[in-house]
């Protein structure tokens, strides 16, 4: 089989025209950044407002391990296996930042033959959404340390700031600093630190705005200090919030790629799960519900992170709930949860996956709990045996699954998601009581 | 009139694929961000090699005073009114950074009906070319840092470091900085600086690059530090060149935009004049001379800064010279520089020109120092009186001008700069003895 | 009556070679700080030798309240009172530090008519043995950056210090600090801190050194850092421990002043009780315990602190243990911890009485613990009702008291002892089993 | 010959109180410090204020060379010569600190049969005058950041600081620094220094006090740092120059030692060349004359420094003068001054004395212009030779010096400067015209 870099490279991508045109989005709804990528307008949602909402399903995963889950691959196999069976389907997921990419390595674009496109694009600048954010965040700081600095007519305790620098890069020397050296032509010393640009309070509020308004308002509400009395000292204060809101004016817009099979892909805004809610933005969610009648979406994290906070968070913000949702593991992972070392989890163990079950179990009640079938999604590889899949699967059903399906979407795309696609759609048929 | 912004806002821009094909750029070397700008791929300089270049026209200017002189709004002009009496046109442009914009109001995209287009989003993120900048430096400070931080394998000297951060803001509290604080996890402590984007060396080494791959060559040739044993430590060395280099790849095409009047624009790098060579892309002039019959391209600060490192270092290095240079200058601007305050500038002074006229005269010099007919151009104001205008063509002439031509492009945009086209256009006719 | 320091000046002091000689010192033994003050020659020690030592009273206290208990006022009456009963007495208390005397007010020498003298002497430089501290372990902190900076042989890893600088006085600001800034020349950045002298491991060290040879020994072995081999680096390494040594010459001489009623006085040493064990120098005891009969010496803090550390600390290094305990309270102090307000404490009221004896019950249980006779000395207050000393006797005896006196050690100085000096001296004569 | 510590370790040292009564100070003005220091109180001045003044000479040095010049050592060998010619004489110098003692090695002490003793304990902590000036000097840095952290009641701007932190040791890493690190409990973070004590102006301005007043009113004019609005700071305003005179009140009492040979000497404050005046203390000048027929006092560094600073500021402030200047020279110094390198230092070379001699005539004429007679001292060496010392004395003769001696008093004490006493003494009556 290829690797994941070779079949990015030689896949043939449909002019970002085409995706938007097939998805239902108006040539003038669309801005292109390049063949391959877009920016989708605002305004999409007041044509579309009288739309009746699609289907949406949240995937999640249980605890990750070192082994890996294949969170992000299974989302897209299940997108492409919609697609094959004929659903309307579009796919929202996170910006991946540059910080953690070089950093870490590995994008969040999927693997083998279940990837989003372009690849390199995506875990680079892609459209400029986390300079943005550097570029709005380090505004506000820059005007706060100015307030301060010129008479402090705020009356700002310089201690007391909690508002961080930013930096789109893994750069531990920045993360406790002194600040305002060089003499009072410089500024006023003084400790600070630097987050990731994921980690910035402005990628959490952006990500839950519902417009540009909205998201004024919310830069506006920032809390940054507070004043020598102990009050709070906001960023509509410092009147730097319109300015951030005019430096987002592009970033707010949701991004449009496609699949390797040509589904159409929203990738807007990428919160860390550490701080905030770890999910893509509400906007993407809501264009994807008006013009899909399949949304699926990722959460961050494992179901009790991720998962919890799309449902208390995202869904209480955005006022759309989900009707399915899709728990990811592999019998790998379900070994390594089961005590199994990391370089024999080829071997064969069902002592191992019994082992692991309880893990599977708790976040299947987690995804009950909120009301929802919860359909488990085996993604498979190839030192899986028979009798393993077969104890996961009479396990995950005793544990609570609705149905339990292993997918192939690594290894053959969308043909290998069908069986997935297809327990997915059935799933939202059914009714159900998803509460918050 | 009609205020700049008001006149920008109610401007009718061309589709950027339209300009692009007047000017001769091929659809698929086109690369579209939104409606109305691009970017253009270098692809364009093999399928040109053979065609014969454009005249090349550097706009220079006196000696900056807070009167201003409007050296991008007579450039912009220049190109407007060449455009009008039929010639084949481009102007080559630096892009503005955010942190100035921030810090001191007002970008570099012209005035009144001289103006290119579109002003906003030039002014903020345009394509993202200076984030591409600060990533890549920031990738180099972590790397680094990392390296001294994993072991040291290079024996880095840290006191010895002379890469600063960089940030595209203008922030006072960053300029002198400890880093590397909080206990062994998080770095080893030392003074650090932060510069702003537009003085980062990665800008102008970007600037100078004729390719990628000599991008590529140039940043691994930077050096950031030296050994215990006073040895110079490189990026190279460092490994992070390639990757630098990668996260530059969109940022090395010219970015294209129009004038009011729908002539074409490259704006491409802005490195500053007080650590680097303050002048727009070498790539971008390349493109443009491949293209066009006139290309006007403009220089940093006055002539002794701007114009002479264009001459020195930008032709030197691309291989190309100038058919005639235009000094920018005002009444106003020589009546500040004979010693009259600014609030009364806009009263009538003949002494005042007098006395200034040495500032004036000594820029011609330089300019005709490198060989180049120097046609001053005198961007009019309303409060110049006639006689003003007279004694500062005659002084201007007695000190070495080819000609002097008062133009009206802020009030008149193309119209006004006719007469300024024709006699630009006539000086490119003459021989020249350019030399560096 | 009139106050502490009307009392303390208007005091008549007896040369300090007569208070020497009065307790066997030998002229040769002695070394005058002027008229008031001197230093003892540990060479004292070896020509008492062979002579039995004294008995030993440990004075403690219970837990300190905001009322204040009186526990160096009670430690001077009770040797005033010895004195007044032709007991030979010697005091052996610890020395206060700058610090705390500008940062908070008070010193450590008694009050009314039970003080020890020359006050001010003793509360400011006294014979320079903090500043020999504070310069002894500076030396230490230039030593190991001065490693270092020239070449660091000794592989130290920065990060890994935890040897502090030092000041004698209380200086929030130095408290965290980042050095070794301004560049090359100037050393190493780092984070480092400044405690007070009182902290400073040198003082505790030598309040436990035995000789100059053996304080020698124990200031090379301090550990200050470790190697990148995660080995630990000493004072002997650095070479510096010689050194260290000769700076503290003098200062290991015990210091010689006397009470208001001219017994002998030992004040030596001054280490923290939250780092240190918080007792006066071991040599100050032997030094008493070969001079006099009866040698009272006090512990700080509270019994669960001061005087375990006494016990297990400085008695199993200097090889000495007690005879009998004295624990000081107050009628006041313990209706503080029955929970009486602070403005009311001079009210009677025998429920706060009883309320607050729990604090002095468990001290009781802690010194009987270690096998010693404890006797309750009540400092008295004038507020204090018969009613109310009556139920402390009584509930204190309950608690198991040896015995409990009332003194009045401040008003009436050595004669307000007696009984507690009498009580003291019969519980020094009965057997005990002290062990730690 | 004996080693210098050879001959300080069996010299035989009168007792303090000896030296005292044969200088004519009384018992009761006498401040032992063990047997062989002490210190002289300020009544003396009181009591001898109708004698006259002795005879002072200032004892200044060519331009310092690696080669060094022996100006302690040659004070020393003029004032045991003046003894042994039955002068009553004092010598004063100026008080060593113990961080270049540690820092540089060697002390301030005199060399060979020429030195002043106890050697160790001057060298160490003498009588704690200079622990005295640091804690004055951190009193003062203390309450100037107290003041600020609470509340800053007199508007200090934190940026204007100019008091720096003193610490009695070479320690590099201190010199720049942020302190006030930690957060809000720890004090404002802001830049400092560290100065060496002996350059605190706590020591310039002790050495220039005429008494424990004047020194309080001194302290107390100490500008720290402005206010927001420009005005001066002070440490009067920050209410500290009461405590910080306290601590000094033992200090200010000038030290009294004696020569091998039994001379008084007062070894009384070290202020820096570099930042203040060089000088020991007016207060040792006006005791010593008061004492003795002839005082010996020595000035730091050449006499472009220590000597002007002397005659300017010390003579000045003090109300008195002297009669007459010794210039120490040797022949190696001025060979050194003649190019002569180092190595070769021994080796006969008439031209380089020839080549050296401008420095000593400049400074003879910096004497001269004072007013003053000029006793060229040549402080032999083994390697001299009859005809470089014949040609150095018709030189420095010719260069207008009163009369050259060389003298042997390292080699053989005050027999060695008997020579050089006659000479000074017969200088001293002559009249003289020196002027400031």
């Amino acid at each position: 089989m290829k690797s994941a870099i070779e079949i990015a490279n030689s896949a043939e991508l449909l002019p970002i025209t085409e995706v938007a045109a097939a998805a239902g989005i108006l040539p003038e709804e669309l801005v292109p950044y390049g063949r391959d990528r877009g920016k989708v307008k605002l305004s999409i949602l007041d044509r579309l407002a009288s739309r009746p909402d699609g289907k949406l399903v949240i995937v999640t995963a249980i605890t990750p391990t070192r082994a890996g889950e294949g969170k992000t691959t299974t989302s897209i196999a299940l997108t492409q296996g919609i697609g094959r069976l004929g659903g309307k389907v579009m796919l929202c997921l996170r910006e991946p930042s540059m910080g953690p990419v070089f950093g870490v390595k590995g994008g969040g674009t999927g693997g083998g033959y279940s990837q989003v496109m372009p690849m390199e694009d995506i875990n680079l600048h892609f459209n400029g959404d986390s300079h943005a954010v550097t570029s709005a965040h380090s505004l506000l700081a820059a005007a706060l340390d100015a307030s301060i600095y010129n008479g402090n007519p705020l009356r700002i305790d310089p201690v007391s700031i909690t508002w961080p620098r930013t930096v789109d890069m893994n750069d531990r020397e920045l993360r406790y600093a002194v600040v305002g050296l060089g003499g009072k032509a410089h500024g006023i010393p003084r400790q600070s630190e630097f987050v990731i640009t994921a980690a910035s309070e402005v990628m959490a509020i952006f990500a839950l705005a519902s417009d540009l308004k909205d998201l004024r308002r919310r830069l506006g509400r920032i809390v940054v200090a507070s004043t020598h009395d102990g009050l709070p000292v906001t960023a509509e204060q410092l009147r730097v919030a319109g300015a951030m809101a005019v430096i987002m004016k592009e970033a707010i817009r949701p991004n449009l790629v496609q699949t390797l099979e040509g589904q159409p892909v929203l990738i807007h805004a990428g919160p860390f799960g550490n701080i905030a809610h770890a999910n893509n933005s509400i906007l993407a969610d809501r264009i994807a519900l008006k013009l899909a009648d399949y949304v699926v979406t990722e959460a961050g994290f494992a179901s009790d992170l991720g998962f919890q906070k799309f449902c208390d968070i995202v869904c209480r913000t955005g006022g759309f709930g989900p009707s399915a949702a899709v728990l990811v593991t592999t019998v790998r992972a379900t070994k390594s949860h089961g005590g199994k070392a990391f370089n024999v989890l080829g071997n064969e163990d069902l002592e191992a996956v019994r082992g692991g079950i309880d893990n599977l179990a708790a976040h299947i009640q987690i995804v009950r709990r909120y009301g929802l079938p919860c359909v488990v999604a085996v993604n498979s590889f190839p030192t899986d045996t028979e009798r393993e899949l077969a104890l996961l699967k009479e396990l995950a059903l005793k544990a609570g699954a609705e149905t339990v399906v292993v997918h192939e979407g690594f290894a053959r795309g969308g043909a290998g998601g069908v069986d997935l696609a297809g327990a997915v759609m059935a799933a939202c048929k059914k009714p159900n009581s998803f509460t918050f």
